[in-house]
């Protein structure tokens, strides 16, 4: 498994060095169906990890997690006019079953607010029974003709968040709070600094009245929609019949909210802070924390060394930092250095007889950005068993750092001339800021001229303090400032 | 939601009380999709705190977790004769995708062995690559006729444990070991004391060399298979090329066992426990441990109640019990009382004005069941605080007995004689250990006159110690001990 082949470098080509990284780290591979992934145990502990850390803050914020149908029959999808126009032409359709024809085709669900809004038409009878806060934890399908590993596949792992309130004011503060939810979730477990803010009419939801995301800056400089979250007003609750019976004793539909986040996440970590030498993994979604990598000759050396291994693990697990000893006989440390390098685990400690007899450690970060710590020290035991723990949120801070630094060298704002503004697209600069008129019109013009897209309509916090005045395509007054960027 | 009209009685019709208990305890309900269910939040809790427990224990007997395609070429299914003749019948067919029709139908999993054997193949050269122990949480497809809510239903959620193995030897003993997982897990957590044994031919999953299975007497002394574990032998690996280089420097196929539970297991749990006043959980899988329910008529009482119930349950919660404290406006506590019985929270604790005032509490278990301590019970508040957390593993064990004691009462051995056989199976008497010549004639036959199977060859420890001498159908010699049933 081992392989000592470098990866091709990022500067040269980010898309080979994405692919290389998610294959030789193990994340992922190709399968026999067109479009579909193997998440294979490295990269599914990542996803476990995520899932943990945002199933967490989904239940603390009040939801309960369910489970709806994989199969949806296609009526449903086609009750909603604006939802079927945006999911018919990516859906997988089931027409045979059980030896024989359907009578009914049925989709594979590529999103679920048909099936689960017309369950909750069934449950909720009065104001009483809201608010509904649910999440699913589920599968989807959409075909995808360009695929990529975690980024874009036919079928992907996600949470679907659903829920129904008895106001429109209600609905609108869950969308918002689950944005937030997000965003420090990105932050904090990610290290991965999003902007938030809405989506144009051109990019939102179909079937929902506004769309936030959240959008992050790689590091080839373009943008990924790393999670949505929409307000879907009574789109859904009136083709489904959902009404419920008013405190005043009147009949209205309900207020439903959707969003979501995919496995999608894995490669916006990988290409967030992924370097040459593979993966770099935050600490907080890091599935091995700290390595251990005994180094011995002979059969003493290596029970002496072994031991001194299982009993640094043994302390540090008590300190709740997950650790690997990697005891492999049949390779040697380089190789395996090389290994968890690719593999972006945090910190490598090495053990060697001269190191057990000297109660030292070695202890190596996988990167060198803890400002004043080097990235390879040799430290007494005792010291380096109270310092790793405590470097390694220093680390995870360090990281979301430099995210936070990259994203704002690589944000641009004041662009008013779209002369330049286009220089700095066919630059691969980054986000550029600039002022839109909201007519889809010059928002289209632009994508057709630069490949550019409108990322958001930043919140306030992210917005300029000159709030530019001009649209950026034709010049009338700005309704809005928003933030270009080519895309994933 | 409160409905205080009882459930229909076991005794007069089982499998009424079964469904009007799942609907009503807001486990499951009926989707729109013909055989495919909706998982409820109460019943999708109990599901997540069964994941926890098998996930921790696959782990911790070094399993790791993955995930495999939804979509299997049709193509793949068929390489395995045994495997494709079992699954065929009721396989879901997706021939439509993106708008085009499919070059090659596309088949939802009924189970992974050909997709996850197919990758192994790619990923081991050498014997030093194996084992490979993975563990996929996934959902799958079987087009079923006639589907009832957890037992049988078209989709369902499950585990598929999937490991390649150097040697035979390996493989059996993993196949083994995982069964004794399960059972452990069973008895553990669901206090539901299975037998285990193997299964006969034709009662093998399609492809296994050898099946091992949990099966468990219900309340109406049906049988029911509650997870199964698979010796898969080279079957898959020789359909795949599935090979490695063995040690000695030849080639040789992989050796791979298989082994899941599913949702079932809610429905195990329900008709295992379950009484005409609704659900009983054991405290391990129980998403609500004890309810605080507040008794109060004024609103100066309602602060004061409410104010304990919050300091109860938080003294409660340090000690890891899960409290929910029921505080809505909109129901009496009499409807309260009925509802968290019919939902099988284990403890209930009173609060009034009265208890505030003298510094008690009254806690109500859910079921007369620990020898000595009484169903309700006014209890010194401090006493109760320690007396809580200590009773909830004694009622998880208590069930437990309770569920041996039933098992054994009615486990029939030494039967000898056909006529008695058939009316103890009519009489739906449980279990009724026999010999078996080991033909597929004389099983087939009791099936045919009797409607019973045989469920297990029971592992050694489950066997009679007055082993069998005749075969109950032909009267030759015993090969076996088997128990039959009439089973779900």
């Amino acid at each position: 498994m081992a392989d000592e082949k470098g990866l091709t470098k990022r500067a040269d080509d980010f898309a080979a060095w994405y692919n290389e990284l998610v294959l030789r780290a193990e994340l992922a591979d190709y399968s026999p169906v067109r479009g579909s992934m193997v998440i294979r145990p490295y990269g599914y502990g990542i996803w476990e990890l995520m899932q943990r850390g945002l199933d967490d803050r989904f239940k603390a914020t009040g939801h309960q997690n369910a489970y709806f149908p994989l199969l949806i029959p296609q009526s449903y999808l086609e009750r909603e006019k604006q939802h079927i126009a945006g999911f018919a032409p990516e859906v997988a359709v089931v027409t045979h079953a059980g030896g024989k024809e359907l009578e009914e085709p049925l989709v594979i669900r590529p999103t679920s607010e048909t099936i689960i809004y017309a369950m909750f038409a069934k449950w909720v009878q009065s104001y009483r029974d809201l608010p509904i806060l649910m999440n699913q934890w589920a599968n989807v399908v959409r075909w995808e003709l360009r695929t990529r590993l975690f980024l874009r596949t036919s079928e992907f792992l996600w949470q679907e968040g659903h829920t129904a309130h008895a106001t429109e004011a209600e609905a609108e503060e869950e969308a918002r709070r689950m944005l937030g939810v997000y965003r420090e979730f990105m932050e904090t477990e990610m290290a991965m600094p999003p902007l938030t803010g809405e989506k144009t009419e051109s990019e939102r939801f179909a079937g929902a009245v506004r769309t936030y995301a959240c959008e992050a800056l790689m590091q080839d400089n373009r943008g990924l929609q790393a999670g949505t979250s929409h307000n879907l007003g009574q789109n859904f609750s009136r083709q489904f019949e959902f009404r419920f019976q008013t405190e005043a004793g009147g009949e209205e539909y309900a207020w439903n909210t959707s969003w979501g986040v995919s496995t999608r996440l894995v490669g916006a970590l990988v290409m967030t802070h992924g370097d040459d030498a593979g993966l770099v993994l935050p600490p907080a979604l890091a599935p091995i924390q700290v390595v251990v990598v005994p180094i011995y000759r002979t059969e003493d050396e290596r029970a002496l060394v072994l031991e001194k291994a299982g009993t640094v693990a043994n302390v540090l697990r008590q300190e709740r930092v997950r650790v690997h000893i990697d005891d492999r006989d049949t390779l040697k440390p380089g190789p395996k250095f090389y290994e968890w390098e690719r593999k972006g685990v945090p910190v490598r400690v090495e053990i060697g007889p001269r190191d057990v007899a000297a109660q030292k450690l070695t202890v190596v970060f996988r990167r060198d950005i803890i400002p004043e710590v080097p990235r390879k020290e040799s430290m007494d035991e005792a010291v380096a068993l109270m310092t790793i723990p405590r470097r390694l949120p220093e680390y995870q801070r360090a990281l979301l750092e430099a995210a936070i630094a990259r994203r704002e060298e690589h944000s641009h704002r004041g662009v008013t001339e779209y002369g330049a503004f286009r220089d700095l697209i066919e630059a691969a600069a980054g986000f550029v800021y600039t002022g839109w008129c909201g007519s889809a019109e010059c928002e289209a013009k632009v994508k057709e001229e630069t490949k550019a897209t409108i990322r958001l309509i930043p919140l306030e916090e992210f917005r300029s303090s000159d709030r530019p005045e001009r649209c950026i395509a034709c010049g009338s007054g700005a309704a809005e400032e928003v933030v270009w960027a080519r895309a994933y």
